[in-house]
């Protein structure tokens, strides 16, 4: 009896923190690094009031390192370093954490220089976006206008809240394969929002996955099948 | 060199017609096994038109085949061998054919009479159900009434044509595990009423799987991405 070589997993990540200097302030990142380096690179865009560490960022890029996948997130606006007040202070209001710190366009520039900094230190790699919520509010900007992302896990977000103007507006402009979740009993963002915007989307190739209950109950193998998703369609050409 | 044990797929699988006399009339049906048996069963459903033998219903059949699922279609009411006209024929007429045969008290009656010969036949083993548009049709009510089918497969049909009511009746009653599929620019059932009718499943687990396209567009992963789903729920206890 001995150990053998099947079901070795590559499951040991190292994370290392950034600061970028970007138009006119500080982007706070991470970055995690799969044992032994990784040919494949996913952006995870938190949610609205969370930050660049909450818990299930981190799931994601620990699902994804086991994949052999890096990842890399930052603060968005006015969230984690970059917030003025918590998300449940009195004082926390989405709409001027969001416009108050630049908006849709300065997101988009944010994850440039996020995504700019990781290639100038590891290269260029194809490269994938995960984010729901506030993270699609980011992501539909950022795949819109950015080449270099080839396929994106969104969802949680409709025409609706701070950007849905934006939203609308970008949506048709995202051609690469989506794969977009709908909590069907969503109290934040309404059902409708949501079918409109999946509507609006201009991928060929994009399936509405949709399950029972409120916005953060995702079902945990809908979260793991995002993340298969994304390996399956991120390819090394 | 030698051929070696790897990569053997069970794809042979024989297909036996049957006749059932079931509530006043002939019910012609067929039993695809796969080679050394099965211990798991599934229920096809064809579609409005179709029969039981139509592709993408052997195509199933072959699929659950290589994965060792035995599986068992009927012609529905007025279709197949038991079709008045042809679908394209002027005399064809949806409502007539579905009520004209009983409607779908009768197809409840005729697919339990199909599952208790087969069980007779094959003996009683975890089972589940597939089928889209008329296929679902018949799915809800039979799943609904049966509690031998343990997960489903449907999609394609909303709180529309023949049997609207019985089918909005009837989805609170499914309770077991569901996908659901919509073609997101089916011209012939319309997507407010497939969403209305997916909201009414009584199922805790429930996903709805929307893609772009008409009808009968169904992408080709999604198809085996069903019968993936079907085996990964259809566990033997």
């Amino acid at each position: 009896v001995s150990w053998n070589n099947k079901n070795k997993s590559k499951d040991k990540v190292e994370s290392l923190g950034f600061d970028i200097e970007a138009n006119g302030h500080q982007v706070p990142g991470i970055y995690w690094k799969p044992e032994g380096g990784s040919d494949r690179l996913v952006l995870l865009g938190h949610g609205g009031g969370a930050n660049k560490t909450v818990d299930y960022i981190v799931n994601v890029a620990r699902l994804l390192a086991a994949k052999g996948i890096a990842s890399v997130a930052i603060d968005g606006p006015g969230h984690g370093e970059r917030a003025e007040f918590a998300s449940d202070d009195p004082n926390w209001d989405f709409q001027k954490v969001w416009h108050g710190n630049g908006g849709t366009d300065t997101v988009i520039k944010d994850w440039k220089a996020a995504l700019d900094f990781i290639e100038s230190q590891e290269g260029a790699r194809p490269t994938a976006w995960w984010g729901l919520s506030m993270g699609t509010m980011m992501g539909i900007p950022v795949v819109a206008s950015e080449d270099r992302i080839r396929v994106a896990l969104l969802g949680l977000m409709g025409n609706w809240g701070p950007n849905a103007e934006d939203l609308a507006r970008l949506a048709p402009k995202v051609t690469c394969p989506i794969r977009y979740l709908l909590q069907w009993d969503d109290e934040i963002v309404p059902r409708d929002s949501v079918l409109a915007l999946f509507d609006l989307i201009g991928s060929t190739k994009k399936t509405l996955h949709a399950n029972p209950g409120k916005h953060k109950d995702v079902p945990i193998p809908e979260i793991q099948g995002s993340v298969e998703y994304l390996d399956r369609y991120l390819t090394v050409s």
